[in-house]
């Protein structure tokens, strides 16, 4: 399953004005948001928050989803794993097969007719059909990507294989807070892997692990891998990768020295215990749940009679896998951990822009000069090209939105023939001349 | 609005074997589908169909849709148009403020007492609550970005702007058929704009008409620009873009000369009449909309109170244009026009991928050496290596997939060093030496 290369195809728009970006910053927190992610991200003007647990992402909040989504194909395509979509409607005759209709976190679809009586009266006191239609919106995919394979899957020559898709799931979290860290609706990778036998699953969930890795690293998450139990989904032992931060609404005990790490639900390990790996010192910390993988065995192949045959002529059921990742938790993880109080400091590689360009006072054709060259170079910049703002203004945003490297062009730099660059996060400032900018970004 | 220079920077795998594609093509057509779309592509397996107008978009398929949405995201970043992404889940705040929480067509979600009562008891014979919660599945978001914008735009250096998405839309469709032209969930692009007055929305409406052209000239579609109803969204002639065909729903009255159209539900022309444009002869013909534009005035901002300042201190009601294009509704399209008896023709822009190349019975070694050197040249290829397989069954699989270039290695060509090369609808083929078939590609 190792050979799809990726590479790059899709569309993302390089530079933007911000004279021409319709958001705007906010110097107020949102009253309604106690978390630090939703309070930077609104305030940046990344996210808008519709209802409880639902949130738009706006110009620059989308750019950082794409970016995440974009480092998980790549390594998904290293994995071997295929994209696809499946549908958010997802009918009854699905979860009927594995008992999950009943789950109550799903969003049900209301029947026909309870709308047409709904729309002509606010409350009915007499209601003589069932309320729900044959619909839910999927919160997981598992029982409609087994019914798919059972069409295509007859020979062991047909497996292994692995299938993903980043789409909206929905979840009727009772609990929607803390901005993007637990959603109503969410964008989720779901993967999910199909097997000959359990050593193949067991070598593919490695595989994936190293991919999960390999993702919030390079997304700028550290992710604990974390023992967990299976909860609704399976009876089996399950993995969790685990976000340090106060705000998380999980607890693991860690050790300090090897981190190992069982999620608290199913520990028989102890604040302050011993290792049962090294002998060191478990603590135990808040921790917010960026992904998980889950062994499912034969549950799913089985509800859906989904079986192969091996090279001896005997059937067997398919033994399947599925492992997820929240990229809105992923994106408010990373304002958890990655930000000061002037603002959010993106890790380059999920940053809406690497370059945020600010021309201040008397300088607009100078500034539109140096746009053009480091846009012509192909770098992603955001031209602070305001002419109505303040230079305090302009470098307060600057520091809110958060791209790693801050560019100044004034009338001082200017006599220098330089242009004024900082990191964010770091406090010193040096002047590169105008015609080496280019160069110290490539 | 127009320094937006588009790049692409987003993930797709570029080579797949077919051997490791968990999808299967068949020969028999679907028993439940009568539309030749629907028919193709289960068959080569591009969709699957979940329930009545809910498809999922399996790998191939999913490739297209993606190579479609590049499109479409280059000519809006064109025009300006900065992309985002709303919420599914639409609160009925937004819809009160226009009264369309009652129209039919959208998926109400159910109350959580429903849910519950509903999953205890399959029939209710007393219903004490309302049996609706205050959430609807978005089939549009005019309401939603109206809200939006509200909390950014206060003067006229704010405007104008435009904003899109590509989002799975949902709408209850009492005859969901005809496979992707009429889907109860369905992908689309919907853009938004934003203007200070009816003559600058007017000019931005000119810009969209002609990106639309462009779109959907490069997926290989010819569009007609066709005079509309307004419908439910708007009491203003909007504009359809439809596709000459007999499989559409919508019929419209077309010029043979100069292509002036116009929707017959609001024509006053006749079949056999005249042109009111340019005398020549009015025909009458079924064609499919994949596309709609609509000049939405005030409506939107006076239920919002979407008010800008003009220069000269005074407020004014923002005016505002919306702009669809389905992007299933162009897949489905796509397939009935260019399709024969042995499958899809895909024009090359949205082909899964650009050669389909076959290796026969004992060239494996060969096959696998070209797919690399393919590969490398960064083409995107499709590489059938199932040995398993006969030749026949190859080159059916290759003209029901339908991309563009066919390579077969076979003993004879190698004897010769080469490669047979054959496009998908054309009947010869050639031999090309083995050392010039990545310069062909370039």
């Amino acid at each position: 399953m190792r050979h799809y290369s990726p590479s790059r195809e899709f569309v993302i728009i390089k530079v933007m004005k911000l004279s021409q970006l319709f958001t705007k910053t906010t110097r107020e927190n949102p009253k309604d948001e106690t978390s630090v992610n939703a309070q930077l991200l609104e305030r940046g003007g990344f996210i808008y928050k519709n209802s409880a647990g639902i949130y738009t992402f706006l110009p620059l909040g989308w750019r950082v989803m794409q970016k995440i989504a974009g480092i998980i194909r790549e390594e998904m395509a290293k994995i071997g794993g295929i994209e696809m979509f499946m549908p958010a409607l997802v009918e009854k005759k699905y979860l009927d097969a594995t008992g999950r209709w009943e789950v109550e976190v799903g969003f049900k679809i209301a029947n026909d007719h309870a709308v047409r009586r709904g729309s002509t009266s606010t409350r009915l006191s007499l209601y003589e059909v069932e309320p729900l239609s044959n619909f839910v919106l999927g919160w997981t995919h598992e029982e409609v990507l087994t019914a798919i394979a059972s069409r295509f899957v007859s020979s062991y020559k047909d497996l292994p294989f692995a299938a993903y898709q980043i789409q909206t799931k929905f979840r009727n979290e009772p609990r929607a807070k803390s901005g993007l860290l637990r959603g109503r609706e969410f964008m989720m990778k779901d993967l999910y892997s199909f097997h000959a036998s359990e050593d193949d699953l067991w070598r593919y969930y490695e595989d994936v692990k190293g991919a999960y890795h390999k993702i919030f690293h390079r997304c700028g998450l550290k992710a604990i891998y974390t023992i967990a139990a299976g909860g609704t989904f399976t009876a089996e032992n399950t993995h969790e990768f685990q976000v340090l931060a106060d705000i998380g609404e999980d607890t693991i005990f860690i050790c300090d020295k090897c981190e190992y790490a069982e999620n608290k639900e199913i520990s028989k390990l102890m604040n302050n215990g011993q290792c049962p790996k090294c002998k060191g010192k478990i603590v135990e910390r808040k921790s917010i749940e960026v992904g998980n993988t889950f062994p499912l065995g034969d549950k799913y192949s089985k509800a859906f009679d989904l079986k192969f045959v091996d090279e001896k002529g005997e059937s067997h059921l398919v033994i399947m896998g599925s492992y997820g990742i929240g990229l809105g938790r992923v994106m408010g993880a990373l304002v958890e951990i990655h930000h000061d109080d002037e603002g959010i400091i993106w890790p380059e590689a999920v940053a809406p822009f690497k370059v945020h360009l600010l021309a201040l006072e008397g300088t607009e054709k100078s500034g539109d000069e140096i746009y053009e060259k480091v846009l012509h170079s192909g770098i992603e910049v955001l031209y602070d090209d305001r002419m109505d703002k303040s230079a305090g203004e302009k470098f307060t945003d600057a520091d809110l939105i958060g791209c790693q490297l801050r560019f100044v062009v004034s009338e001082k730099t200017l006599q220098k023939k330089s242009v004024e660059v900082k990191r964010r996060g770091e406090k010193d400032a040096k002047l590169i001349e105008l015609d080496n900018i280019v160069d110290i970004l490539l």
